[in-house]
């Protein structure tokens, strides 16, 4: 289905699950995400830790077979240059958070780390069952706002394209081109502000 | 190792290392965390998935037994209600993002969010490695900027005990209990703002 780029070249040797995740342009259009799938998916950010077990990550998914109108209110929240390829997706989501505790009423300074942390562990339960995510920031969150009468304490930050990678002849040629591309990351050094293992 | 509460009560089955994952108090403090180990946290935090392909996530690592000077600098940045329980970790470590992105000197918007992800792999290689990391948002981010002459474009944000959970005599009695509670959550349909599967 990948190509052979799709093994991250790591230094050491980690979890298969993890290098084999990539963010792909090439989605199967048509091919789509089954109902206990997708509720793996949202069980697996479910499961994951936060700041005061405050769980702040929230989520608007539409399937474009299924729930047709909120993918396509999903959609129409993307930037243009992100509708081009996640048109194709099978499934659209927003990545959201609740920005205010409920205990005290005060701002949850990791409500935005939290959501990344349940979108990871998403993804990572996508990856074992051979499902593809990927993020974009490229959002209008303005017009999601407006969209979804999402009330202020709830802040739209992400979008996620949920499918299966496939040959997909629609998208342009310059994105599948760069589904090709070797993974790229800096090196462990270049993260480590400080201390050593 | 632990009791009958370390597995999640799922509503689906996920990958069982998302369910045996927990943040706990009780950390052996005579187990050290070998190099090797370490190695592969951060290596799998290096192929997380970021805005940009930014990569914005920084980090500070202190090894009690390799590199104390940086452990006791970060376990003083720490909350006193943290430092109880940490002081056992063998291993602590600072979360940090680079909140400007070097293309165009704009803030990252996605920082915080990336850093969520990559502790979120970070954390999934350690429990396959059956190492426990327990996040923390308690930190004091002004003291963390002093001590370590941070840049402005750093922001801290959390820190992380690492080690093996075990038995610790030492540990408050109300906090070794805790480990011991179910792990609670809300219910997918709860942060599920729109949409169905």
């Amino acid at each position: 289905m990948t190509d052979n780029n799709s093994q991250a070249d790591t230094a050491v040797a980690i979890e298969t699950l993890l290098t084999q995740r990539r963010s792909p342009y090439k989605f199967d259009p048509d091919r789509d995400v089954e109902e206990q799938d997708l509720r793996a998916l949202f069980e697996a950010a479910r499961w994951t830790m936060s700041s005061y077990n405050a769980q702040p990550w929230r989520y608007i998914v539409g399937v474009k077979s299924r729930s047709p109108s909120v993918w396509q209110q999903i959609y129409e929240v993307l930037v243009e240059g992100n509708q081009g390829w996640a048109e194709h997706a099978p499934v659209l989501a927003l990545g959201l958070t609740k920005s205010i505790f409920e205990h005290n009423g005060k701002e949850n300074k990791a409500a935005m780390h939290d959501l990344g942390a349940a979108s990871a562990n998403l993804t990572f339960e996508a990856t074992a069952r051979g499902i593809s995510v990927h993020q974009m920031i490229g959002i209008e969150p303005d017009k999601a706002v407006q969209t979804f009468s999402l009330p202020q304490e709830i802040i739209p930050l992400t979008a996620l394209a949920i499918g299966y990678e496939g040959e997909n002849p629609k998208l342009a040629t310059e994105l599948a081109e760069r589904d090709n591309r070797p993974r790229e990351r800096i090196e462990v050094a270049d993260f480590l502000i400080s201390g050593h293992f």
